[in-house]
């Protein structure tokens, strides 16, 4: 996969070094991750966009391809073509420095490299979204070392949200995540950052694509298995499929959601679900005809004291903003005490969208930084 | 109008004083501004909810009910209790202190009271949404004289962006108006502060309820006279109703959009305008029966470096999530140069919701002032 955002090659060390610059260490330097590094260099060099985030990549570890640090910047562009040419990594480790053993010994030597500069995780390996696995540890890892972590992987945030939450808070380092939901469109910087003094009481949404793309190519008379492989081809669905079909990753983004933005202190196994597999062309018909949509919707709610969270195939009226989400589009309803209901829709998902998501937690983190630095 | 949210009186000078305290002007004191008080007293007594804003009103200027000002806080609910029982608010000058002779005075008298406190003009004046006055002096006024500006009134932003933002940045003063544009879902704040390093390169949307609800009503068959007296009674029309329905006030939220998100530097008198006025119960039926809705649409794009702006009645295709916005919603999607379009739709605009915009614009003044004050 090939990102056409750049004229020239990516070439961090070219960068201007000011206050604000950080040092990255890529955990997982799939799709995304090179989707990113890519978006990065043409940010970083457009002088007419706001923020340009000023970073250097100084670690990668993949499962597949080997690990390396440089203390003076990795060239990412030639590292994703190593990675695209399906080699491995080590031919970019500089003479004289040793080679890392594994993911945590990485995240380790780009800690100890230089405590001046701030170091960010950019997390985007694959895992279980059930038990957030190897997501997780990768993220105690990092903060327990000093380092900030943006991950676009909802596991740690859907299974483990309290404790790495104060781990944190304790280390003093910031933990986002935007690409958690709905890629870069805003869903936790909306609420947390323009969203003051009000209380999130409901959560209502379509918010995985696959499932989405799916039941339109029931509605089409198209097969399960047919759309299916279209998706995965394109890269939108998960390589595992039955995280998509049987609501794993939606329920696993309703846990996210329920947790951050309404403390419910819950896991993705505590989310009511139930998938698409059951579907047939004539549910989806049978919608359709009566004038609304079927549609896989996940739901968070306030019931006595608790927050339920519920992932289930149901039929949206015309009417529902939801109902418009075709496609690769998500929307997300929130619901508040003040302010009524905001529905933010997600108009097309693609790996520069989940790379921007990253880009803007790493602007969001800057600014914290320069702002942790003068309120020191 | 009176407001639910409380369970006792407004009593400000309870309020705990910190760092962040601020002092209230309040230019206007309608129906939403009487909202906006009692919102922050419910607010400001909640500890549950985050950042309760810390503020106490110094001065309130009416046109119709006088003018006053009082160094040690004036009580607010007492002032709107006045207002709504169609009084004068004289009752309220503290004895000893003369009360002011104007607008004018009462911004000038309480800029004066104490430079150690950041004072804050809360502007709602009924404004002429074609030249922005008389609500761009009120703004002139108070940046001149020290103090931050918060309003909902779109005028000064439609017809005098650039000289009023300069102004600001040279006076060190923050000018916000979250309300503008869909009450107080994030339009302004959605972009600056959670959507970095991009481009906005074209803006659609539907923006002005009362045209929308006509054109609703026609599509029901009522007559536009009807509803346009219904949309009056709730208060959800202008009481010049031409505004509304000759597309006035959606030029002027497409110029203070393009102005803000697109550097445009237009007025609304260079907004491509068509209302309303015109249409018929047949127009909005053939739309419907054709699959599509019939809207008022706002549109805003670049062509040859320059900014483009649009009102005009459009036929809506039914996949259009901006279709959806039907009675009192409201919706603006948003295209980027690097996240693809977004939605941001509002379920419903009351006074609560444009008192919000208010209290969300005062939470984000002070994280500002605190911010400027430990940079400094």
């Amino acid at each position: 996969v090939t990102l056409a955002v750049s004229a020239g090659p990516c070439r961090y060390p070219k960068l201007q070094y000011s206050r604000a610059f950080v040092n990255l260490v890529l955990v997982g330097f799939g799709n995304v991750a090179r989707a990113f590094v890519r978006l990065l260099d043409d940010r970083a060099r457009c002088p007419e966009v706001l923020d340009p985030p000023q970073a250097r990549v100084v670690g990668i570890a993949t499962a597949r391809h080997g690990c390396i640090v440089g203390p003076d910047g990795i060239d990412a562009e030639a590292a994703a073509a190593l990675i695209e040419a399906g080699e491995r990594l080590h031919a970019l480790q500089p003479a004289g420095i040793a080679t890392p053993r594994d993911t945590l010994d990485t995240i380790a030597r780009a800690a100890a490299l230089d405590r001046r500069v701030p170091l960010v995780m950019i997390e985007t390996t694959r895992l279980d979204v059930r038990d957030g696995e190897p997501a997780a540890t990768h993220v105690r890892a990092a903060l327990t070392a000093g380092a900030h972590v943006i991950t676009a992987n909802k596991g740690p945030i859907a299974c483990a949200w309290p404790a790495l939450r104060d781990l944190a808070a304790r280390h003093r380092r910031h933990l986002l995540f935007e690409g958690v939901v709905m890629d870069g469109i805003p869903v936790f910087n909306l609420v947390r950052e323009t969203l003051p003094a009000l209380t999130v009481t409901r959560l209502r949404g379509i918010v995985n694509t696959t499932t989405n793309f799916l039941i339109a190519a029931l509605e089409e008379g198209r097969s399960f298995d047919d759309a299916l492989e279209e998706m995965q081809a394109r890269g939108i669905a998960e390589s595992d499929a039955t995280l998509d079909v049987d609501g794993w990753d939606a329920a696993a983004k309703a846990a996210a959601l329920a947790n951050v933005l309404m403390d419910a202190g819950i896991t993705p196994m505590m989310v009511d679900r139930t998938g698409v597999g059951g579907l047939t062309a004539g549910d989806a018909r049978a919608a359709r005809d009566a004038g609304g949509r079927l549609k896989l919707l996940m739901e968070v709610r306030r019931e006595g004291g608790r927050v339920l969270a519920r992932v289930s195939p149901q039929r949206l009226t015309a009417a529902d903003v939801l109902a418009t989400a075709n496609g690769t589009m998500n929307a997300l309803t929130i619901s508040t005490d003040r302010l009524g209901d905001i529905t933010v829709v997600q108009h097309g998902g693609s790996l520069v969208e989940t790379a921007y998501a990253l880009l803007s937690d790493l602007v969001t983190l800057r600014r914290r930084i320069v702002r942790d630095s003068e309120s020191a």
